[in-house]
């Protein structure tokens, strides 16, 4: 029984989804795009075969010929969708963040516990990529001993936007890192600080985080969104024993002009495709069998990586360390 | 509508191809799997859903609800099956070789010829390998200036059998490498010359060619099959102003006792997956629209390879360089 | 005209120089090797062709057929014997630190100031890396815009002593990352933080430290003393128009048992064995011409290592950033 | 007492001698410049500061304040100058080729064995290549098991001469390769072929060699004179347990431009600039002590690599394989 997805926004991430769908999720048809600007949504439909078109998500929420649903839609509209869903008994796979707002993603997680079963997964694609796969299983085969310290390097060619700022550095871009380095180390973050070295133009520098975590532990994050070189993404868990760190990626290597190359990516398409291909399909199965997958991210994921950007855009803006402060973990979600 | 495809074969290889049809190929069904085995073909089928299960080949082509097959049979039938296929109207995905006979090649050549259409698409998959695809594209936008010699290393951890010899090594493991460089450089050989050096033990040696094309380049093709430390795949394409090579790669990187390592895998699975979604998808466009796929490999690769193989194997046997002598190419491979 | 020289300490630091003069600084022989402990000085002398060996400094530096000093004996020792050594009139090259109290080193400036010519070469030998030399090369040639970041990892198999400590770590190790990192970006610390992650077993953990520059430069450095898998030296430096980093130097690379691997140094003797010539050669021709190297460490250098080391290891006591303060740069040292 | 030192020969490879004497051979002094050029002498002997200049190297070689000589003139010289050495009783380090006249080698070698004692070392200096020492000591360890094969690749980025030839390139390039795979596998060459494919320009085209050794080895060489990007070596030593490669050696890698990449030189110079220093230093020993050096290259290897290269130009010219045919090693060179 094939199960009908309805993507909510259809904007680069929304279309993106909806290819995923159409293409590399067998068990899985693209029944609806909906986005507000109509014309957009067809585009897309167009583009991979959605049987319909619309523009009130609550409308393709709600839909009988809707199995399930997939949140791109801008970030204000994350978590009231995923309510939209939990309140019709439909499985989401919401784009992080769930909320910025710690409250509202406390809101989901009431709601979803009251309705007494999983229905949110987030988009932490990166729990589904192959390095951290890796480095993950290292770690829990016990090859490096203890874990130490994580170091983590995210970098983009340029800012999406002009008027990008340092602690959207830390709210928008650092949640990727604050969750795959939880989700690989196995444990909570209990303090963070930010600094943020000087440009020599009007655009966001590099933010760099150290975070503590509860068991002693040190993460380091840079978040460079004006790398100029190239998209990339490096991490290394050095444990007691030894070390583990994401190689980079290239297919071919260059010899020209007295130099050996490998090319790096001019965004971030490339680097996670697979890995959101990987995601995806464990939502399929997850709406199939009600069984939520062993390594997707959850509400209870989603109010960690809230509660961490909080206190370090705090922690960046007061100049000195911040507790990370968060409610138990209900049981619910262990 | 939905091509529903038979599978011929359920060794390792078919196996692979219905897990592909199930799984990476939407647009696609896995209706039949056939081997003469009927247990063997049931535990496929069942493993990937297909809707039956059959142990006579040429009856499962004959079905009225099969639209397209693969050929994943011992190498003996793929001419015969392949032939099979065209009478039926069927296009068929052949796993190569196509023969080692050049006669049963230029059989089904004719055949397809006689049918007036494009029925055969052949299984080299290494087309469709991004390394590949990268060189070639390299060649073709000029970066590297004319082509001059190409590299190819193919090694193993063992042989797959222990009766395996030198001139398999030609006959079977190089085809592979035969047909991609052809690919990649865009021309046919001229000649072909073999060695083997001694092993201390029974096991077959690597060989190592040399081959010259019609344009006047040289290929150096070394196929290791017992070459203990891992599979590897390496190529270089050097040109007059450059050169470019494959790129090991590695998902992660492991610090430990004094060493920093990448890991190898111990067979050609995970190497040439992506390779092989991307040709099943191939395909089933070619079943679809009918358009030969502009990289596939066809029954004149097929041919050639056989051609190359046959003067490699006697190369090898008399000591000296052997001509390859090939048919023009017909029109209809053009 | 040949350079004597006099080497004090005949350690493990103390050999390698007297080793180095020996074999590696035509012009120079190795005059007295002075170690209190005289049968060590002896075996040293011995090995290396030393005309002489004494026991006690002073009067090594004191000898007339003296005339230049490698001072290698324990850190107490250096700021006493550079200081006899400017009193001698003789150029010395000490190893690092100058003295780990910033007292010491502002009375070594004095008396340097005083005499009113340079005498005290410092051992910060990274300068002459060729890593370091290549990445400041880089900056000051502009292909890498303005420096905003720079990241440090030093890593030893395990800590020389038992009772090694984190302060340590900040004191006696990091010594060589502040240096060269102040040496590569060209300009001073403004403030320093530290923390260390907590180990399982006794052994000192890593530090982590973050130190911002006078520039608005961010420097991270993670000594880890007990890093088990080998040595390793890694540094980034990070521009707003891209990045250069130190790449690991293997002379060859070995395949063997599914894992492609290079080889790590089981100490740091190797890695800047070259970095130990070339600032020993700059040494003598300083000794000769009587105009300090390039690219040396002066007494300036000590002080600011000092100043560092010392606001780090409060930083790390007290758990926050602290400032570093320095006196202004004398004019003498400009 | 210091040895004195002749150099004969003031082009590229002569400066870098007496550079390297000067400078690197504590123990040794720059006795004599010699050329026939005696300006071209003179501004060679003032850089490295010699006592003398001369423009007879005979007369250099028999002057009584002459210990020992480098021999660095035209090729044809080499054999005349060792066997004026061997009758002046001096030891001389002769740049390869010995000669590319087999008669003559067997000549330089008659006269050594009647003289009764060595006197001649090769400049094979890639025998002192960090790289190649790895792959012997690994070979000799037992690691890799028994050798099967070698690859090597030489690339320069144009050749020196317009004039030059696919045969120079073996008689003139390639004896650097021969001897060097001769030394690391411990064994002789019975065969080799050649081929050549063409350049779309007038420059020398690449050869491609390939050789068996006596005891059942695989060796390929290719030599490109003209490769355009950088001056690369490369070298694999194939065995039955594994494989070790010469890795490529960048102190900085610098990412700009969505290209990470490392440089090569553009000439021979830095590449083996080590190896030069040991070999020189090895024939400083040999001068000192009269024993060979241990993997220094002599006599007996000078007329194994004209031999080799002289079937190998005659193997291009016919275009098949050619036997080397060689002399029984005389036991004085055992």
């Amino acid at each position: 029984m094939t199960i009908r997805i309805a993507v909510i926004g259809a904007g680069l991430m929304g279309a993106d989804h909806a290819k995923i769908v159409a293409e590399d999720m067998p068990g899985a048809c693209l029944q609806v795009v909906c986005d507000m600007d109509a014309t957009r949504a067809r585009r897309i439909a167009e583009a991979h075969g959605a049987q319909d078109v619309m523009t009130d998500p609550e409308a393709a929420i709600a839909r009988a010929d809707v199995d399930a649903v997939i949140v791109a839609s801008p970030d204000f509209t994350h978590a009231p969708l995923s309510l939209a869903c939990i309140a019709a008994g439909k499985r989401v796979l919401c784009e992080k963040p769930l909320s910025q707002s710690v409250d509202e993603c406390l809101a989901v997680m009431q709601a979803e516990q009251a309705a007494g079963a999983r229905f949110v997964q987030l988009g932490f694609m990166r729990r589904y990529d192959e390095a951290y796969v890796q480095m993950r299983g290292a770690l829990q085969r016990g090859d490096l001993g203890r874990a130490l310290m994580m170091h983590n390097f995210h970098r983009n060619v340029e800012t999406p936007a002009a008027d990008f700022t340092g602690a959207m550095a830390i709210t928008n871009s650092a949640p990727h890192e604050f969750d795959v380095v939880r989700h690989v180390l196995g444990c909570e973050y209990a303090s963070i600080a930010a600094w943020q070295p000087k440009r020599s133009d009007a655009r966001v520098a590099p933010v760099v985080m150290v975070l503590e975590t509860a068991d002693g532990q040190l993460v380091n994050i840079e978040v460079n969104n004006n790398a100029a070189y190239g998209y990339d993404v490096r991490a290394e868990l050095v444990g007691e024993a030894g070390s583990i760190a994401m190689n980079p990626v290239a297919y071919t290597r260059t010899d020209m002009r007295l130099a050996s190359s490998t090319g790096y990516d001019s965004d971030w398409r490339g680097r996670y495709a697979e890995a959101y291909r990987r995601q995806n399909r464990a939502f399929l199965r997850f709406v199939q069998t009600g069984a939520f997958p062993e390594i997707g991210a959850d509400c209870w994921d989603g109010y960690c990586a809230a509660v961490v950007a909080q206190a370090g855009a705090k922690a960046l803006a007061v100049g000195r360390k911040m507790p990370v402060e968060m409610i138990a973990r209900p049981e619910f979600y262990a």
